[in-house]
Parts: C-alpha cells; structure tokens; sequence
C-alpha cells in the first residue's frame, strides 16, 4: 500500500485531497494540516484548515463556498452581535460552533490539538489520517501599514478573511513556529512516506507555515523519496485566494515558475505547472526541479483526480 | 423610591419578577439570585437562574416552558450529539448557547460573575438591577441512593432535570458556599433596603442556598425592614417543580406553615400563604410571623401583581 504524506491548508489543499482520494482510493494517506490560521474568537478555539479538510472529506463541507458546514444556519452568531460581542466579519454557523465548542473542551480538559482533531475526525470518517502540524500554538500574522504608515501586525484572519487581502503585506510572521514541535506522528509520517506532495496550496501562509515548524522541512529533505508539488498560481494569478499578496511579501513573483524555486530543488523534485504556463516549465528544470505542463483546474473532482494522478506519475518518474 | 431587595431562584422568581414590576413600577429592585443551580456543560458556564430572571424580565423568556428562549432552535446540540458528546437532557438552544458563549468568554478573559450579569443585563434591560448571590463557585449537590442503595452525591441540575427528583434526596448541600462571599453590592442592597421579599421560589434549593452564603442570613436578619415572604407551597403540593422532595431532605414537611417556620421568626416577618391553606394562618402567627391568607396561583402577570400588592402591603403591616 503506497504512503503518501500531503502538506495541507484549507480549501485548496481539501479538494485536491478529494482528487487524491479517488485516484488512489487505496493509498494510505497522512495529511499534516496547517494551524497558523487557527484563531480563539468567542473564546474558542477555531481552527479552520483542519476544520475544512474535514468536512471536505467527510461529507459535511459547504460546496459552493469550500469551507464552513452544508446546511448552516447563523443563530448563535446573530445572538452575539445582539450582545455587541464581535466580531462579525468572521463567519460562524451554528453547526460549525458545535465543532468549536468540543475542540474547546476537550483541549480545556487537558487533550493535545491532535488528540481533539482524531476524536473530531472518529464522526467524520476523512478517510485519511489528519494530524495538525504542532499541537504547540502558532499563529500567522502579517505586518500592514495603516492609514498613517505606521506599521502594525494583524492576524492573519483579520488580514485575510476582514480586509481582503486589501492592502499591501509586508511580511508574514509564523508567531511561535520557531518554539514548535511537530505533531506526534508527522516526521514519523514522513519518515514512511513513500511520497510527498504539496497540493496548489497557498505556498507562504498553508504549506510555508507548516514548513516553518522546525524538524518538518528538514525530514521531508531527508526522506529520500519523491517530493512532487502543483503550482496554486495558473496564468500569473493565484487559482484561488489571493496567494500574490503574501507571496509579495516573501519577495516571491506570482508565477508557477517562481514559487517552484521559491521551494528550491534542496526540497522539490517535481513540479505540476498549467499548461498555460508551460513556457515555464524549461526554467523550473534549469532549477533542478523536474517539471511536467498539465490542466491544473479542480473544476470538478474527476479533474482533480486526474491531478493528483499526474503528480503521483511524476513522482514514479522523479523516483526512476 | 422604595427599595426592594428580591431572592430570587428560577421559574418561579422570575414569574413573581414580572407582577412585582407590574405592581411597583416605579420601585428600585434588586434582585439577589440563586447561582447553586449553575452548571458547566461543554465547557461553559452555564447560569439557569439568572438567565431565567434575565429572559423573563427582559423579553425573551420562552413563556410557555418558563425558561429558555422564545423561538429557539437545537442546532448546535444536535451536532454535539452527532459528536457523542452530552449531556441529552439538558435543553440548550442555539440562542441560549450565544449567552454562556459570552459568559464563558468574560470569565475566562477575568471578569467576575456580577461584571458579566451587569454586561448580559445590558441587552435585556430586565428593568432590575440583577446580582448574582456570589462571584465564588457554589454548586448544590443532592446525595441520592444508588440501585445498590449506595449513597453518592450528584449535581442538583442532574437531580432535578435528569432525574426529575425521581428518587429520594437524603440530603442537599451547597458545595463551596462555607467558603464563598457575598457579590460586590449583596449586602449593599440588603443595608439599603425598605422591603425584603422571598418570591414563592423554591425554599431549599434557590433561596435557601442564597442564604447559605455566609453573611446574606445575618444581614437580612439584622437590616430592621420588613421581611415578606410567599409560600410555594399551596395546598400541601408545590406550586412548580418538585420543591417537596427537597423539602423532605432537609426533614421540613411540604406545607405552607412548614415552610414558614423553616425560614424562621429570626428572618421573616410576614408570611403569604393561599387561601386554600387559611387553616394555617393561626399557627404561622403562633410562630411569630404575621400571616395572611390571599390567592398565591402565578395564573398570570395580574394575578402576580396582586400577590406582589398584598406582600407590599403586609410589609407596612409590619412596619407600622
């Protein structure tokens, strides 16, 4: 049975994982799952990557909207802003807090994130094994200017999902990750991994940040197997999400070509471009990284299992 | 402005609430109430009483049931129970959750339990000002026999509304409150006071854990203003809920005089029974108490504004 290790943030990484699913419907597949977008509102602990590729794949998702609960309803939340108690801008269903109110206990009772995230996952039936990247807190902020110029740091939500990716990030700081420990179970994950694949997520604020916790870039490294990536930019824009902005403030151009090398050889060996952008493909290999041009759309979950089969072939011949 | 000092438990305080504001509109009433009866549930506090005076007073009690919300919905605990997580038996909607969200909240974030009541208050406008009994954690515990007839000690929320006081209560016990204090502004308001009442609440496990707090009996007894009280106990039965089984555990028999001699001379002045129970008028006054026999059936907001009229006028019987 192949082991596949994949690297996931949130909408993104869950449909490729949906793709990947049904090309390889008997892969033993661990998903280490970003928790620097996790936030506490409400005083809970809301954690909306794991969150996502949970519902995703075990049937609860929203599917039009990629994240949040099929079927939501907002009760609890209209009674919060009754009580002025905010914010608003962040969107919470009632069947969604249900998620949140049990993570919440059970890490107040003392569990690790990834002991809640297994019991959360017994309802759901993922059909993978899902393990955040650390059970230590890391949070992914973003430094801004505001209206004088006078630089702040805002969470990466407030950033995100308030303003829109609206103004100009100047860097993007995993807060903790460098106090991190990974998981129980992730380097032992990829130490078995047969491959290694980082879906089209978001490559500094998903895959960058689970990356930023230390010991995981280097086992992945020193697996010594396959370690296929699919560009999130098609075309010089981000496929979803608006990846260019951070991706300025890493100093990394939003092309398929420059993110390849933004992971550099030392980690990738293949990489999946568009086949708009298979002008690009020439460079990426000239960087050591093995590059093949194919559709790289997730309009549908027959597309993205044709996805994830390039990049397992990709992969075969990466390890050939 | 006459000031009145009310102790108040659940169902039955809030209802007496509603015809005492019918019947003094223009008095300045503080409503001192039972936090025995407080529970944490999925991690939040949750606050029966108060949120039960609260609802009632400011408009969105469920009028029917007495407590809970109007219009409510169970989302949220259908989905807590898709995660086998309980308890079942206790009925939190989607629309009280958002309340022990906020008081959970407050309380983590330092605030103590009056400050939190007085925020919630802020939406409700109950027209009182409403405190809790104390900032401290008092949990009422009933010792119950076993299938084995082993004894043991089980919340009271899990007694009464699990339960449904089913089984014999050996003994009732206000965990924690030897130890706890008065809330800011207790004493204050009993010192400040014109009238003291006891609705028709339960006399064991609502007023009677009020004045389990060290310092609220003494201040009662000693603040030389009338002290009225309504028993709710009418025709040997209780009027709501299942007061004589607790009654019978602190060895006071279910009746209208028992309930007055139980409180005392040393407390009470003045004493309401119904007319049902006039036979009892004599051996109440026997006690030391001035009784008077008036309808005490809660049947609707007048009704309640005549039995708060009456207890009104015993205590300036009592005064003069």
């Amino acid at each position: 049975m192949q082991r596949i290790v994949v690297l996931a943030g949130g909408v993104g990484g869950a449909r490729f994982l949906q793709g990947l699913k049904s090309a390889a419907p008997d892969a033993d597949v661990t998903v280490i799952g970003n928790t620097g977008d996790d936030i506490h509102l409400f005083g809970l602990k809301i954690c909306p990557d794991l969150d996502t590729v949970m519902y995703t794949l075990g049937g609860g998702i929203n599917e039009k909207q990629g994240w949040g609960r099929a079927e939501e309803s907002f009760t609890v939340k209209a009674e919060l802003a009754d009580y002025g108690v905010g914010p608003e801008w962040f969107g919470l269903g009632d069947r969604d807090f249900a998620t949140h109110i049990v993570r919440t206990q059970m890490l107040g009772a003392g569990y690790s994130l990834s002991a809640v995230t297994e019991a959360l996952c017994a309802r759901w039936q993922p059909g993978v094994r899902l393990i955040p990247m650390t059970d230590d807190r890391v949070e992914t902020h973003v430094a801004v200017s505001d209206g004088e110029g006078e630089r702040r740091a805002i969470h990466f939500q407030e950033y995100w999902v308030r303003l829109r990716a609206s103004v100009d990030a100047h860097a993007v700081v995993p807060v903790g990750a460098d106090q991190a420990q990974p998981a129980p179970g992730v380097l032992e994950a990829i130490g078995d991994a047969d491959v290694i694949l980082f879906p089209p997520s978001n490559p500094v604020v998903s895959v960058g940040t689970i990356l930023a916790v230390p010991g995981i870039r280097e086992a992945i490294a020193d697996a010594g197997v396959p370690v296929v990536g699919l560009s999130p930019i098609v075309g010089d824009a981000p496929v979803h999400g608006m990846a260019d902005k951070v991706l300025a403030a890493v100093g990394v151009e939003a092309t398929a070509a420059a993110v390849a090398r933004h992971y550099g050889s030392g980690l990738l060996d293949g990489w999946l471009v568009d086949t708009v952008d298979s002008a690009a493909v020439p460079s990426v290999e000239e960087a050591g990284i093995r590059c093949r041009a194919v559709p790289l759309m997730m309009t549908d979950v027959e597309a993205t299992a044709q996805m994830a089969r390039e990049a397992l072939t990709l992969a075969e011949e990466v390890r050939a």
